[in-house]
């Protein structure tokens, strides 16, 4: 199997949106749900919640775009660590409901992406990936860890590569 | 052309430390540089400096890994945000100086990543890129920008997708 663009892109969004369901369970042992819900950078940046509900956006309209068809439309109204863990694998689950077939074609297909202004940026899909999706997703992603680490939260880059698994080699190797 | 993996790494790091560049001139116009280069996110959390040497170290060694050369070794001592751009210029310059030829056969390379305990990863090049290099370099990237935005410069996504340009889709078309 070549690199391809379902390669570089559905198990990537999967990979990380099930460290950032796992994030919230180390979260809630450590902190009262309550504060981390409204925790955010910055006064002007968006909390916890909407970092979760951005990388889920992200991902899910990542891999409908790529292949030409429609990401279930998702509320954004996630109060609790319990939603947010669901949506998580909502997102998840629709990612992993579509074929890598259903790829085929997506390096040149045209995405569009529009703004509520109208104004917005046409790219091939392979150049929407790297240049907007991967970087988008990653932001949100990361921003939701270092609210909680900010937070006060224990995690650490070992969290935030939880798809690795335990390495493969070892020093008696 | 195809999606390819010199596509989906090289291009990509370089846009991103391009961006991280920028972000050192609109942080140093609107706070003092001094207390930048000491701030981060939580107490043991690396801070702005080191976010920044990551993010290089990230990108230049994913690429010569993908490549299988050497990366030029840069010694972590930038104290200034003038030596924080030229870390980014000389590992935007290694990036692209290397031609898309070089990374022939990178999608199946074996690909090592050692900790200085002994352990580690044994990656083909392309899950290496996509499971490990890509996520890794916005973890710093992004982490970089938030401490940013937590010290109160006024960063925004735009500066983090800067190299999207502007728009090429406007509401009058």
């Amino acid at each position: 199997m070549s690199f391809d663009i379902h390669a570089a892109s559905a198990p990537v969004f999967v990979n990380s949106l099930k460290n950032m369901r796992a994030w919230l369970d180390k979260a809630a042992a450590e902190k009262p749900e309550a504060e981390l819900l409204e925790a955010r950078l910055a006064p002007d940046m968006r909390p916890l919640p909407a970092q979760y509900q951005m990388a889920s956006d992200s991902a899910k309209n990542a891999v409908a775009r790529l292949c030409g068809i429609e990401a279930p439309a998702m509320a954004d109204n996630e109060v609790s660590f319990a939603e947010l863990r669901e949506r998580c694998d909502k997102t998840i689950a629709f990612i992993e409901s579509i074929a890598p077939d259903a790829f085929a074609g997506s390096e040149t297909r045209e995405v569009k992406l529009l703004f509520p202004n109208g104004a917005g940026y046409r790219f091939a899909g392979r150049d929407y990936l790297t240049g907007f999706a991967l970087p988008n997703f990653f932001f949100h992603a990361t921003t939701a860890y270092a609210i909680l680490r900010a937070a006060g939260v224990s995690l650490g880059k070992p969290d935030f590569l939880q798809h690795l698994g335990p390495p493969n080699i070892n020093p008696e190797d």
